[in-house]
């Protein structure tokens, strides 16, 4: 391809709305171009990158054993209404009504999809297992698309899902789309970590997630570098190692703690450490309040809580909710005193043992000194719901938790029969009874794994692509384009590669070198060769675009030993 | 491929909605289901189907040149009210409400989206030409939906657009992409014709459209086996050799026709040939009202009167809104006495040199004989207004004209600068003025081809897939799924042919041969091979589907002779 035919409009200012490199880079190298918020036009050079993820995706699903399909886009809202997720996603959904007055989702996902899909086809045990995917535009009406391709409206997902007699044989397939998607990440040469995940509004019982590593990453990790453990924070579980030493209980103490709000205040108020106070917050569900007690210096994961209640819609109370209710504004709440049977009492486990804290006094202006459980409150149960940070206790090993960002490409669900049984979808089995499917999601962002990519793969100059999805491998820099024999040695080179298979870009446009140099590395081809005043003793330069390394080389005896420096970046690369 | 891991429902029933046998066949042979009215999946048969066609689609675009990108599906209402089409499309455009109340369409074509995108980025005429296609899901919002994936309201177009600088330079691109489609028909071996189109909502100057012939189509063709003039039944003309008898004028006779409302009516209550009824028609559009006159035994072409109009509005007038305007019921209109400069009178060319002919008396229950235009009333111009019919003299050269029926299967046209002028995008041209683009557009329906196809080539036992676009070529028929010899050989000759990039299915299913026979036949693949109880003389069987031939192979010195016959049969196909 010529630069002069390509339709690759590269701009040397940083876009007004940048939020993060990649879409910065993205929209200057001329990439994308934002139409509304969130809502993307992939540009020639664009789509090239997206049509080599989507590739590599692909034959990694086919490797997998999945057969691919494609299903509607717009879905009727009535599948969603079965499942109970109508309302689960709200207002996130886009949505549309017909001419009919008939109600359609923008699909988020498809998990309704495929199980009515199945439903009454898949009818025995002998078409299982089965595992069907498919690569799609996908819809989310975020209330603040940003972050350009990581967080949009209108995105391309690849989704498949799997279905099975047992847990054992989704087990099984489990396990191969783990391992296609670490295949994935290989042959885009990335940089990752495959940790534990929340399974969030999916649902189901295991998760992994595929997150690419980067500083500016959405996704916060917690991994251990001697066991291996690795999570997300919101799923990471720690080692409560704390020994608190020997003391006997001491009298319940009421005082007066006026204007303090924060846990710091009351530390610096009562001159006690932030370890010896628990800090009480009132949570609202499905089934009405909750309280969780944590230590002052940590903070509640509120997945994990999600989690524990097997409710989504989980979250804190608004502070006017529980004055309405409790008659105490939230920085006075406390367990002692709760005469509420039906408010559950959830203690992170770190306040096992932990004896003379500090509460809320559950009435303005008061906290309790030398508060101690059983004696003086009641605790349901003792769980794991603290925000794992760096330091804390490896929950398999014990060794101190490391900490690293990055960018989620894909995620894998064990879902059980959750949908499966909301939507009636039953097979045969052996003995000849009905019984729900198995099933296992498996989502890969393919529009964000470009995002991704270019967050991890970048330098101050601009791109610097993985050789697998870089748009073009090679770009040919002609320097003058009037000196006849620079435009000659470009224009065979240009034949020869392109003879041999190497994607190659002629930059023949008359604008300054300097001008071509900038572009080439703003789009981040792998490999560059400048054809200049060298050409007239033989030479022409090289230039690697991830090593940063150049050389020159003789073509005086044709272009062999040109190629051979390719084929030897690109398998290098 | 396996039969038995394969997810192919096939169905013996014809489905309760089938209105056309693609819709029939596609269902019942395991490759589309339908979700919603106009809405489909795409099962894994029918997703193989779509890629094939997909990969000649894409292919032939990069052959013209064209490059590929990707623009949203959900574009922002304004762009669709600066170029004035969002009234045009009205209730067929799909609509969706963000959660910030802002208005955007599921496109329905990318006209506005395109040149929006490449305004203030393509700015030097040293850019153009350029051709930017994409391929994606596109929406309308049919008020009745049919025809399976012939009229949906999801379905997949790809979509080019090019801009030039001058006529000249799109009528080059125009040959190039008229050149493609045609290739894109000889891959998919089909029998189509080319013709002359209207261009409709689209607007511009130019148009043909790509006709796969099929007797259930959609699409009315007219064309002459002399000159090979060809055009769809809204844009044929006809040239008109009507040659009447000299007759000197008569005088003007009003006569009462009570209760007579059809031209078959008024020529049986008058006794004159309908040959000699001209019949007045009142149309209304953005400008008021227009009276049509044509011969009472022709009909109008309303795509016609729009296209001479420039108002794609334009439709025959409402009798209610006739009556309260014009004080008559419609049977009775007519252009004598009407006192209405501002209604302009349009007549089709077969009028003139018609005498003494009867028209509405424009006054209820009357009717004039002899009437004579110049002479009565007043005709503005006459034009070829007239539903061309078989057997109508070819505007080009006079031979009767034959008709055929087909399925659209792609459109180009010549836009002109419609859209770059209403948008504002503008390049600089050699001597630095600021100019419209001068655009073309070319759309080919990627799912509405699958359809066409099965149109074109079925018989009664089911589809008959051309080579390129078939799921699979063979299917290798295991008779005994027990008997060990079969087995092994089925299996080794799976191997064999899949090892030599054929395409196979293995069909290992424990169910009788006749029902795998039957769904071979139904699901279409090219080539059939049954291995049964010949394989103990060392022979087996094929069976090929277009052809209907069959031959034995002999199998004793391995599988060449097998290949050699599929291979014949693949360059035949």
């Amino acid at each position: 391809m010529r630069f002069s035919r390509l339709y690759a409009p590269t701009i040397k200012e940083v876009p007004s709305d940048s939020d993060l490199i990649s879409y910065e880079l993205l929209v200057r190298g001329g990439f994308i171009r934002k139409v509304a918020a969130g809502v993307y036009t992939y540009l020639p050079l664009g789509m090239r990158v997206l049509s080599k993820i989507t590739s590599i995706v692909r034959e990694e699903m086919e490797n997998a054993g999945c057969l691919e399909l494609l299903m509607p886009i717009m879905q009727p809202s009535d599948i969603w209404k079965d499942s109970g997720r109508w309302d689960d996603y709200g207002p996130e959904m886009m949505k549309i009504i017909d001419r009919h007055k008939r109600e359609f989702t923008l699909g988020p996902t498809h998990e309704e999809m495929i199980t009515v899909t199945v439903k009454n086809e898949l009818v025995s045990y002998k078409d299982l297992p089965i595992n069907l995917y498919q690569i799609n535009t996908k819809y989310r009406d975020e209330i603040r698309p940003r972050f350009g391709l990581l967080r949009g409206r209108e995105f391309i997902m690849k989704d498949a899902y799997s279905f099975h007699t047992d847990e054992s044989s989704l087990d099984d397939t489990y396990k191969i789309m783990y391992g296609a998607y670490e295949k994935i990440l290989e042959r885009m040469r990335l940089e990752y970590m495959a940790v534990e995940a929340d399974t969030g509004a999916i649902g189901g019982s295991n998760s992994h997630e595929f997150v690419v590593l980067a500083d500016n990453g959405e996704s916060d990790l917690r991994y251990c570098t001697e066991c291996k453990y690795s999570a997300t924070d919101e799923k990471a579980e720690y080692k409560a190692v704390y020994e608190y030493p020997f003391e006997s209980e001491k009298t319940l103490e009421e005082i007066r703690t006026p204007d303090v709000k924060t846990i710091k205040d009351v530390s610096e108020f009562l001159g006690v450490c932030e370890d010896k106070i628990v800090k009480s917050l009132l949570l609202k569900g499905r089934d009405g309040f909750k309280m969780v007690l944590i230590r002052g210096d940590f903070e509640i994961n509120i997945s994990k809580i999600k989690s524990y209640f097997k409710d989504q819609t989980i979250d804190l109370a608004l502070p006017e909710d529980v004055f309405e209710n409790f008659r105490v504004p939230t920085g006075f709440i406390g367990p002692v005193g709760l005469n509420r049977a039906d408010v559950e009492i959830i203690a992170d486990i770190s306040i096992k043992n932990l004896k003379n804290f500090v509460v809320g006094a559950l009435k303005t202006d008061y906290h309790f000194k030398n508060a101690n459980y059983d004696r003086d409150f009641r605790i349901n149960a003792f769980a794991d719901i603290k925000l794992v940070e760096e330091g804390d206790a490896c929950p398999v090993c014990g060794n101190p938790l490391s900490k690293k960002r990055g960018i989620e490409m894909g995620q894998v669900f064990k879902l059980g029969t959750k949908y499966s049984e909301k939507l009636g979808a039953f097979y045969t089995n052996e003995q000849g009874k009905q019984m729900p499917f198995v099933m296992g999601c498996y989502g890969w962002g393919v529009s964000r794994s470009m995002a991704g990519i270019v967050e991890q793969c970048h330098d101050e100059n601009g791109i610097v692509w993985p050789l697998n999805v870089a748009p073009y491998h090679v770009v040919i820099t002609l320097i003058n384009t009037k000196d006849e024999v620079q435009n000659s040695t470009a224009e065979s080179l240009y034949g020869y590669l392109t003879g041999k298979g190497i994607e190659v870009i002629l930059d023949d446009r008359t604008v300054s070198p300097g001008f071509k140099f900038k572009d080439a590395d703003l789009i981040g081809f792998p490999i560059r060769i400048t054809v200049g005043k060298t050409v007239k003793d033989g030479r022409i330069e090289m230039k690697f675009r991830k090593s940063g390394e150049s050389c020159s080389v003789n073509i005086e005896n044709g272009f062999e030993s040109c190629l051979d420096k390719i084929t030897e970046e690109m398998n290098r690369l």
